[in-house]
């Protein structure tokens, strides 16, 4: 049986290819799901796509990746990433390894981007390459 | 055709009327819904009014406002405004203008209560006026 | 007939027991529960149990804890505790009092820690007592 | 009699029009003063519009719209908004309501301009909408 | 034969009832003496009840404490719990277990009563039911 | 001859007597004069009364002050005290001693008024005693 | 029967003469003394003058001079004056009106000696004049 | 026809050769007059000197040089380097390119001289050559 | 041709295997070396292998990978990540794109490593994965 | 006759051997006491040792080192290093040499004990060699 | 013999001309090389031109003037401007004259570019001219 | 066979004798070389004696004295002590116990030489004591 990864994706996420596409780039969250899943199925993995813009939901879809023995977490938080200290409980409340994701680099952004809940308790972090980040953050996985 | 406005209200503004009156007037949330259809059927505005305590819905609505075409977004997000970076980034993602308005003025308040992400990316700010300052931003719509 | 108090739990807390017991003890929520429904019944009190990883349920439980004629609310909002200015702005809009509890004691830990929206606008706070924390704020209750 | 109204402008508000106009708009201060008789005439006001890169100035004009049995004064202080402690006593110093105005949006701009004495000592605060901001205090003023 | 608390007060605290009686009551520190010597005897504690104004007496009397076999101690060091880290170091070099009390809530104070060097070593902390602060902190003393 | 002794009141001081009376009292700038000038004689002293809103002013008065030969130059620069540099400098770059007065005392009023470029460069301060402070300027003077 | 007027100084002025005469003057505490007895003879009051290097004596000494029905305290606290809530705290517990003294003027000194405690509780403050300090905080007794 | 250049003096540059000549140099602004004009007259610059004490004057003064064609200003602002934003405005305001200039090197100096004002909207920056300063400028100004 | 590929290390890097081993891992960096030639040839990249604790050779490196024609360079500048504002600099004086690697994740470090130059320049960063952060890296450059 | 040293030993040392050892060793202050004298007979120098948990008496002993002709002053001020600026003025206001020791690094613990009065003011400070700091010390003076 | 000026140049100034035209200009470090030359033959000076991206070199190099016996040294240190202790340590440890030069001008800037340890301990500072910078630096020297 | 000792020094280290000699005395490091030989042959040390300018050398020395199994490293890093995070994590990266020292006493000049990451690293640290700073360090060695 294939092993579940849970990938979350915070506010905003949802509207990918329309919001600032010189930032964000064109493609939407469904093409990074789609691109996803196929490279889930290379490599074993069920890909578990959620969005939220609630930062409850993120907390409660953590915990239930622990409850899922999913293999691992990809979180992208988004805007939550650098304010959130629930979020970062919530990681360090579970096992199960949470890796952090960014489509663009947000140091090189805003200074109020610079500081990451999300990182202080992740496992590691990739950002910068776009979709890409959250295949990386895959093959990295494929590694644990 | 009428134009549709969002008026979105943040946590605690439903406590209305209730609330430390000395700060906040007298009058409900209901008493500014009255009003703002009132002054929105002479400008030919149609007023969506909504209030939720959740970040997550605030800028979930706030997408929605531009999936429903709607001609601006009014926004008091209460004690949001001074730290969810979220909603920021959520008014940067639609085209939709959107206006602060508060009902007191925050600059002549606690310190924390100076700084507003909602005004670091709305196109205009109008504050200190009661329910005054939802109509004055309905005013500030119809000369868009 | 017995009066009502809420107890409110903010997120992470329904991971208690899980969650790095050296911290934060190895009793669950339900633990706390059934402790608090003992002590509660010896004193004359109805008790309300709640958790959420919402922010908005927790304001909004706030404002109901008012409605409902409870004689006090009791609450350890986690994370939040550190930075929801709308958790302090809704204990300033009701009149209900509100004590400030936590398993651990705050002071001790991080930094970013040591600050609490909470504990500036409730009347009382006790930490670093387990759960006993949640049943001294039951006595202190008592004692208003 | 129609009641006074001052119209305060600070340093280099004399610029207008040719002063970066992609931040401050094309229209000029007597484009301003033109607009604001016309709808001061409306509702009944009789427009002192002034203008000085003094600070001392605008201190003892403040004043002397209080002297001057003026119903309100509509400050645009312009930079020294962002450092002139001075203005703060003067608002205070009178009874007279000021209210502060700006073209552009401050919070959306520099960091240095996020800070408002005036907004610290006024009654309200509109900015944002051009010279909009000004008609808009000027209903504003209309409803005191 | 019954176990020793010591219940130390810091400077100034020997002008309960008179200082500010709408922060601190109006019962004074001899009140305080007499409801924890009643309460102590219900619990089988003997209670040491001391005050100086001298931090010096107070890193004193915690060492003493621990020689003297206390079962804990209850501190309440005034404006010393914001400024010294000699307390800070006193609590940590002894086993004694030591609970900060506060009759008011520091954290719905001045900015500078937020910071606890007491909190940051004791084991718990109790603030604002007025002398139930220490009553309660009794009351936790039984549990330990 | 008598000495002649520069008395310089800044910004809002013209105001006194109106100007929130609990903080400033009830007597106006011309008491202040009538008072320095009856005081004055009695030392042997020419007081040289002045105010005005603008730092240029102030400036220029205290080179004039050395110019003239004046003994010494009282000053209450108002809220320049705390934002002014080129005031600062003004002391710095004459002989005359300047001493520094306030009506109130800053120290316990809002913390943007605990800073005071006049009291850096003045050779001595006296505050909080409303005119008498100016009083026992002169008194002081006489000593020098 | 003449009132009493207490003269408290702090740590390290028992070393005047000696000290940095450069910033402090020659003359010693006894001196100090002298003149004092000597002005508060002519002025009808009694002169109770003492030194420790103990805040909590500065401390009891304040409550002291409330209970001694003092008219007034002149306090020149040293370098507590810098660093002490506690003082802060016991002028606050006593009506009996405190002056703060220095005899240099701390403003222009090292930034460290900008913040005063004892300036934010006392009612005025007079520094730079040397031994006249005293003397003037005598004459401004007088006035009260 | 020679072209114009504005060279604009701050607050205290009139005390030149009486002020901290240790600092500043012996030479007064006479001088510097004199040895600009004998320089611009070799490189065919009008100079036109002005010294003010008011920031309005000198706001005033470089909107007068763009009027006046002026091929560039040459500014000394004194203090009001450091704290004015409205000559920060005032400079970006106008197309002629301003160039900084100071006698001394405030980077030498105390912490409160390192940011400027003026330097952040200038086209350049000379400083610590004493008259030098103002020289070099009018070279810089004839390479432009 | 294969296209070459720097991959430059900064200070202390030649330590690992040696130094703090639970930080770092137990490989060393010829292990590094290694694994990236392997996984280089799989992709076509001719890897060009450096360290140095000079932060001059890492800026010389940065200029000479562009003069190489280098597809990309991956960057492990060690502690100078924090402080190299010259490293900042020389990745924005190529074209040459720069991803940012890390064997820990810096973000759940000392607060003083949370800072990145090197990230504010470069296009992505990758952290926290060991070896595994070079490798991935190497996979993201294929994906340029 | 042998020289007066005074070793000076601050709030908390008295704990010594009982308190963390892992930190501050096992040796107790008389272990201090005992090595110091064996050591200062050696260098023929006749130890004054003392400890007290007083700032006041740490300021008295400093001044009375001086009146006793002490030849230096060797000082652990504990916990008061880092708080205290009557420390600070008292080793300034004796022209007795003064050497800072600590038994740990302070340099290597907390940030809060990162700053040192003492070290302000000492002529040298020698740390984290344990009883050895001491010693050296001693060694240190006879260099003088 | 004509006397030797050493031009020393920091990290990433070899790349001029690539590097951020708009900002630095199209010129490279040779042209500058020729520029200063040409210009050095005028004023009777033998130019020493040197770059590094090594902090340690350009340390070096301030020694090795002095030892040369240069008249000056014009320094552009790049990025270390901002950042190295080290070379404000070198130019103080020198007699000979130092002038800090930029092609830019850092304070209209990134903020992090506002601070200049050069500056503090260089003789003057000229910026913004581009080239002209160092041309102008060279005759600020023939002025010495 | 002796023991081995690196004596490391740091930028500027070689003009010792000819820098600012009020600071930092008139011996050279050939001086220090001379004593640190004659005081390690008694102690029974062979001294390894080094400077330079560079960072890199620096650390790469650290990396050296321990595969040299040098007995400990004594350390005066200059300037490089209060900016080099790469120095720190060379010690951290070592088994061989550094001591930092230094000849004047940093705590006592400017507060950007108050912080110090070879302190935060090293064992301990001497400093004040001119040349007799690296000698006791010698001596410390020895009790290693």
């Amino acid at each position: 049986m294939s092993e579940k990864i849970y990938v979350l994706n915070g506010p905003n996420l949802n509207m990918l290819g329309t919001r600032e596409p010189d930032v964000y780039g064109e493609e939407t969250l469904d093409d990074i799901a789609t691109r996803m899943e196929a490279r889930g199925k290379e490599l074993g993995f069920d890909i578990e796509m959620r969005q939220s813009s609630h930062e409850g939901h993120l907390v409660d879809w953590l915990h239930e990746a622990q409850g899922d023995q999913a293999k691992a977490v990809i979180l992208n938080a988004g805007a939550l990433t650098h304010t959130s200290l629930a979020l970062y409980d919530a990681i360090k409340s579970i096992r199960t390894p949470v890796i952090e994701v960014h489509l663009s680099n947000p140091a090189g952004r805003e200074a109020y981007r610079h500081k990451s809940y999300i990182g202080m308790a992740a496992i590691g972090s990739i950002s910068g390459f776009g979709i890409g980040s959250y295949e990386l953050a895959l093959d990295a996985v494929a590694r644990l």
